[in-house]
Order: structure tokens, then C-alpha cells, then sequence
């Protein structure tokens, strides 16, 4: 590969089919933001949606607005838009909770379906809310099933004849290594188990066919590649085969087929609707509507080239420039295994990356000792993925990070 | 009781020490708002710290405003304002998820603390999805627990040593009747049960002592009362002699003792922040605060004075005005049996209040046959009860509810 330059990047911009989308954003000056992953930026569209909402709807209109705004239809209205990108059809997906409360009503379903089968597989690290949601269901249910982890190469051979349910998060969180989802799938049907995929740091970024794999659950966050705002609502999907053969154990009233009725035993909504629980944060909803309002305009193909661009171009960047300097890539350089991100281990990690957030250059620190860079394709140009391997440099070749406000560890890293 | 009249209901607007309140709420002209007990309405406050929150924190600090906008503390620093208003402590209530979500985890403690105990005890009106949680919890835990309901005045007597968890709605949803919060907490202890409280209908319109009537658990919702806005994130209170008792089964990553640490296994976090599970919802939860924070600065004992004025003078116009056309009211008229609304019946129930909703006087109908009307003490003036009752009387002396619009049903009603 020829020598990587800036300019080279600044052509790869002028040529990029979805330059234009950065527009859509209200970034900051001056700051390179390669944490979106984590949390996504703010669509410029998503104050005035806002502002609308609590000035008109729910100032002036009240208590009216459930049926003249339509918000009674917002989990099942936003969910057919989250369907379209990721493989599932109308009717398939509700966005409701957070992803944790939503494992465990999938989990619940998937061990209900197979009563006699006790593991649930999943990797050793798998995000830890879906371990440890995992755990809690486990521990109530007091009924001798097991979670059972593994390293994420010994994961099809697990899975064996007690295997109830395979949970994985598609792509990891902290290597941005990518699962063969169909694969995967497929080898957990061949042995008769359930599939759950985690969909949190897929959903916006990378493709997903859920329906083609032949999965049985899904989950996802809304606050990271779908711009919905800080602790956006998160999303479930369900099978249609699966949807009527179990009720959810967290049946709260909207999940009821006739809320209004206020009948004094649950019965179970139709289909997907039975997956809600309470009221909807319909403030919360509507910023994530947003969010993926702007996604559903995006070709999904050129969404995954203008992603992968990224992740090579910094990956190039540092290879070529950072020899010596102590870092270790993790995330795969095969295509088909990486996510939206690049995950660098270094032995100072944490004090290196407030060093380079202190130059503007925002990624994240994962424990122990793990750079984590999130490129959302519809923001990120290749121009900010040079300018930030540049500034990595910098900063291990000065040793800035070796300053002590740089040691000094905040509440959320 | 000498003739009520609209000039003595203007006497008592221009003699009330919550009147200035009213200001602090940006209501629509025209409309008397008896709806308060569903959707709060919106303080003015509010959607300048929305924007705030949306450009500023989320747009220009993005990831950083975890830290630096104090993002992290909020389930815990709004559940220590929560606590000032239902006599606790801090430390002991969390702002999360909804009250559905909340009853699980509070339901699931109970009945870890006393596994040989099968009855969950309940009223047969409570307000459903208290029942529906209830049921999701057996079915999943299929251990031979039971949910007992009765009647509100067969109570007391039904709880015996084999009650696990007395759980009940402080003020009734449908008939506004409240129960007495220190008598049914004692009659449970005296029987070796624990007492779980919905204050739903109560935070923010009566006055609420939970340590002082010696309660276990609480959960209560932000939307009402509270003026949280629509689906605002709920609360839970766990008395500090049971919280670290129990791992409640929704174990998520951000109710672990060291959440960015990423460790493989559920180590459960001190105290009540144990009970947060998922990420909160950043939005929803700073309308809360706002919500709360205008209640913060209200003397109790005035609201509560306030509030029963209202309900008064509401129950006593229907009394002098409303003789034969049909209402009967199922509200206490003992001051001390009744929360913050009124509650008729009237065969016509649904048309009525469609009709009246028409006039711009905005109550709710609650099946079978329930017209209801709730009154926020701080935004609502003796002469909106006054013009609200006269309105009423109207639409049953004219018939208006006869016309056909007014008996189509709305998805929400």
C-alpha cells in the first residue's frame, strides 16, 4: 500500500458519497469526535422535534396528545422504522426500556422455550449487562440453568444439546471484532439452540438481516450509531414464530391487549406488542425517532464502505506511523470481521486517552488498558481519522499522557 | 354548608398561599386541566433545560457530560429529591425505569426476604399493571406463590402468616379513596408481612411518611403529580434495613458496585444503587427534575390544604347543581379517605366526558363508567372547580353527550 497522507484523505472527502450527511449534525468546533459508539452525536433536526414536543404536545395539548400526537403508537411505530435496519420486518420490533430490561424479557422467553435444556452460552467478553442480566434471571429463577462463557473462538463447538439459548453481541465492545452472524446463527440452530443477538454497536453502523440469519431474539441501544440522545430508549426484536408462544414476565399494562380496559388479569397483547411493559419516556422516544429518521435515508452499502474507509484509514495511519510507540491493535483487519471501531491496547491507556482528549481528539478508555475509537460513518471523515492517528502520535511520542491531571480517574471513563 | 358561588370561589382564589404557583406552569388558554393526575402539566421552567440538556450537554459536550454535567448521578441525585416528598431519606430512592419495571424488582425482593410465605396480598381495583407485574413475577417464579386480591375493606382481615408482601396503591386510581398509610403498614407488620406502597397518585399531591409508618417498599411514578412530563422515568424506595439483603433479578450494568471496571461478574452496587439497572433515560429524567424541583419549594401541609379545597368545592358544586342527572359520586367525602380527585359515575360515562372535554373542561374516563377528575393543587384555581362542576352540569342538562362524535372511542381514553 502506498504511503498514506493527509491530502490523500482530504480527496477520499471530496469523493465521499456521503460527505454531505455530516450537515445533519450539530458537532462542536474544533473537536474530533470518535465516540459515537458510545454516545452519538445530535442530529441538528432533534431540538426543534424537542422543543415541539414539550412546548405544543405536551404544554398546549396535553393529555391529548397520547391519541392527536400519537404517542400510545410511538414503541411500535419507532420499532417498524428500527426493523428496516436490521433485517425484520412490520410488526417485528417495539422500542421500549433499556437494552438490560430487555435481555432479560428475551432471555426469559428463550428459557421458557426450552424448558429442558439449562445453558445459556455467551462469551466470556460479551458486554457486561448481558452477563450480568444473564445472572439476575438465573438467580430468580433458582432452576438449575447455568451461563455458561467461552472465548469467543471456542463458541460454535460449545454450543451442545443443553444449549438453550446462544446470547453474543454482534459486535464486540471492546476489540470491535464483528460475529458471523448467519454463521453463528446457523450453527446454534444446527444444534437446536436459540440464537439472541445484542445488536447494540451494530444497529446504524453495520449490516445486520436478522430475518436471513434465522435468529430468534434480538436486542439494542438506542444512544450510540442511532443518534437517539443520552439513554435513548433501546429496542427488541422477535421472531413472528416465536411472538404469541410465550408472555414476558415483566407484563406490565401497555403490554395488555386492552390497556383501557383496566381488567384485573393480564392478557397478553397480539404479537411483538406484548413486549412492553410501562409507560413509553416519550421525550426519550422522540429524540431516538430522530435519530433513526435520518438513518432510514441512508443507503445501507455505502453506510458499510464509508465505515470500513474509516477504520482502514486510521488503522493505515497508525501501522505507518506508530511504530515503536507501545500500541497494539485488536480489532480484526479482515474486513468481514470489524465493526465501526478500532480498539488499541497501550499500557498507559487511560492516562493516554484524556492526554487526547485534551487535544481535542474524543475516544474512549475501556479497562483495563484499551483505546477505544468509534467511526460513525455519517459524521466521521477520513480527514478527522488521519488528524486523530496524528494526534495519538503525538501524544505517545511527547508523552503527554505522563502529566498527573491525566491520572486522575472521573466517574464514567 | 351556606350556597356556593362562583364570586365565593374568586374570594378564595385571591385568599390562596399557592396561588402564585400557578405562573410557574405554562397551561393553555382556555382549557380548565382536570387531567393533572395522568400528565402533569408543564413547568415553565422546563423547556429552557431541555434545550440546554439537548444543545449544549448533549450536542457541544457529548460523552463528556457524563461527567461534567453530573449525567451519571442523576437516577440517584433526583431519588434523593424524590425522598423529601414521601418521607425519606437519602440514599434510599432511586429515579428509573418505570413503575411497572419497579414493582418487579421491589415484588422480587419481598419475596426473596420471605421465601416461606406464598400470598401476595392485593386489592381487587388496584390499578392493573400493580396485578399484571404481580402475575409475570409468579408465572416466571413458579413456586406456588399466589396473588390474593380483595376488596379495599376486607384488607386488613386478609392478612395473615402466609401474607409475603402487602402491596397497594396509596390513593385508588379510579375512586381517589386513599388508604390510611400507618393503619395498613401496622396491621402488615403486626402479621410479620412486609408493606409495599404505589405512589403513583400520591408523590406531589398528599403528604406521604414512609419511615414514619415504618413501610419496606415503594415505587411511585413521575408523570402525574409530579409534572415529569409523558412517560417520565418512575421511582422505587427500599427501606435501609432491607437494601442490601437482596440482588433484585433486572442486575444491570449500572446498578454494579464499579460499572466501568467491565467485570465478567455481577458484584451488586451499595445501597439502593443496586436497583438502577440500565442506562437512564438523560432526557426524560432532567424534565423529572425540573418537575420535582418546582415541588421542592411547596409546604406540604399547604398543598394538602389546597388540594382538599379543591375537591371540596368540586364535590359540593355537584351536590347543590348536578341533583337527578344521574352522577353518583364514589370519592370519600371523609377528608381524610380522600386523595387529590373526584370521581363520578354515570351511565353515559364515556360520551360525558367527551362532551366535556369539547367545552374545554379536560377530566378522563376510566372504564366502566367513571368520569374523573383530578386536581393539582398548584396549578389549579377554585374557580376552575367551580367552572369545571357548572360545565358538567351543562353538558348532562343539554344532553350534549347524545351527539355521535362524542361516543367513538380514541386508542387512549
Amino acid at each position: 500500500m502506498s504511503r498514506l497522507t493527509r491530502a490523500g484523505c482530504e480527496a477520499r472527502d471530496a469523493a465521499d458519497p456521503l460527505a454531505a450527511w455530516r450537515a445533519e449534525f450539530a458537532l462542536p468546533e474544533g473537536i474530533i469526535y470518535l465516540d459515537g459508539n458510545s454516545l452519538g452525536a445530535l442530529p441538528k433536526a432533534t431540538p426543534g422535534r424537542i422543543a415541539e414536543l414539550v412546548e405544543r404536545e405536551w404544554g398546549q395539548d396535553l393529555i391529548t396528545s397520547w391519541n392527536k400526537h400519537g404517542w400510545i403508537e410511538l414503541p411500535r411505530r419507532l420499532g417498524d422504522k428500527l426493523a428496516r435496519l436490521i433485517g425484520a420486518g412490520p410488526g417485528e420490533v417495539i422500542a421500549a426500556d433499556s437494552t438490560s430490561v430487555n435481555l432479560f424479557k428475551t432471555l426469559a422467553a428463550a428459557l421458557s422455550l426450552y424448558p429442558d435444556r439449562r445453558i445459556i452460552l455467551s462469551e466470556r467478553d460479551n458486554f457486561p449487562t448481558d452477563l450480568y442480566i444473564a445472572e439476575g434471571l438465573l438467580a430468580l429463577l433458582a432452576k438449575g440453568h447455568r451461563l455458561r462463557l467461552v472465548d469467543g473462538d471456542a463458541l460454535e463447538a460449545a454450543i451442545d444439546s443443553d444449549t438453550a439459548v446462544v446470547m453474543l453481541t454482534h459486535v464486540n465492545y471492546r476489540t470491535g471484532a464483528m460475529h458471523d452472524m448467519a454463521a453463528v446463527t446457523a450453527a446454534a440452530r444446527r444444534a437446536g439452540a436459540l440464537m439472541l443477538w445484542d445488536l447494540a454497536h451494530s444497529a446504524g453502523a453495520v449490516p445486520v438481516d436478522l430475518t436471513a440469519a434465522g435468529a430468534d431474539f434480538a436486542v439494542g441501544c438506542g444512544y450510540k450509531y442511532l443518534n437517539g440522545g443520552p439513554g435513548a430508549p433501546a429496542f427488541l426484536w422477535v421472531a413472528p414464530r416465536h411472538q404469541e408462544r410465550f408472555v414476558q414476565p415483566l407484563s406490565g399494562w401497555l403490554g395488555h391487549a386492552a390497556p383501557f380496559a383496566f381488567e384485573a388479569a393480564y392478557r397478553p397483547a397480539p404479537g411483538i406488542g406484548r413486549y412492553v411493559a410501562g409507560t413509553p419516556p416519550v421525550l426519550s422516544m422522540a429524540a431516538l425517532e430522530a435519530g433513526v429518521d435520518l438513518l432510514l435515508g441512508v443507503p445501507p452499502a455505502a453506510l458499510r464502505e464509508k465505515s470500513l474507509g474509516l477504520t482502514e484509514t486510521f488503522i493505515a495511519a497508525i501501522d505507518q506511523d506508530a511504530d515503536g510507540l507501545g500500541l497494539t491493535l485488536i480489532t480484526p483487519r479482515d474486513r468481514a470481521r470489524r465493526g465501526s471501531q478500532v480498539s488499541l491496547r497501550h499500557d498507559a491507556g487511560y492516562p493516554v486517552m484524556q492526554a487526547l482528549i485534551a487535544r481535542g481528539v474524543i475516544g474512549d478508555f475501556r479497562a483495563p488498558d484499551i483505546l477505544r475509537f468509534g467511526f460513525a460513518p455519517l459524521y466521521t471523515r477520513f480527514v478527522d481519522a488521519w488528524d486523530a492517528a496524528a494526534a495519538l502520535v503525538e501524544v505517545l511520542r511527547r508523552r503527554d499522557w505522563d502529566r498527573p491531571e491525566f491520572h486522575r480517574r472521573a466517574a464514567v471513563t
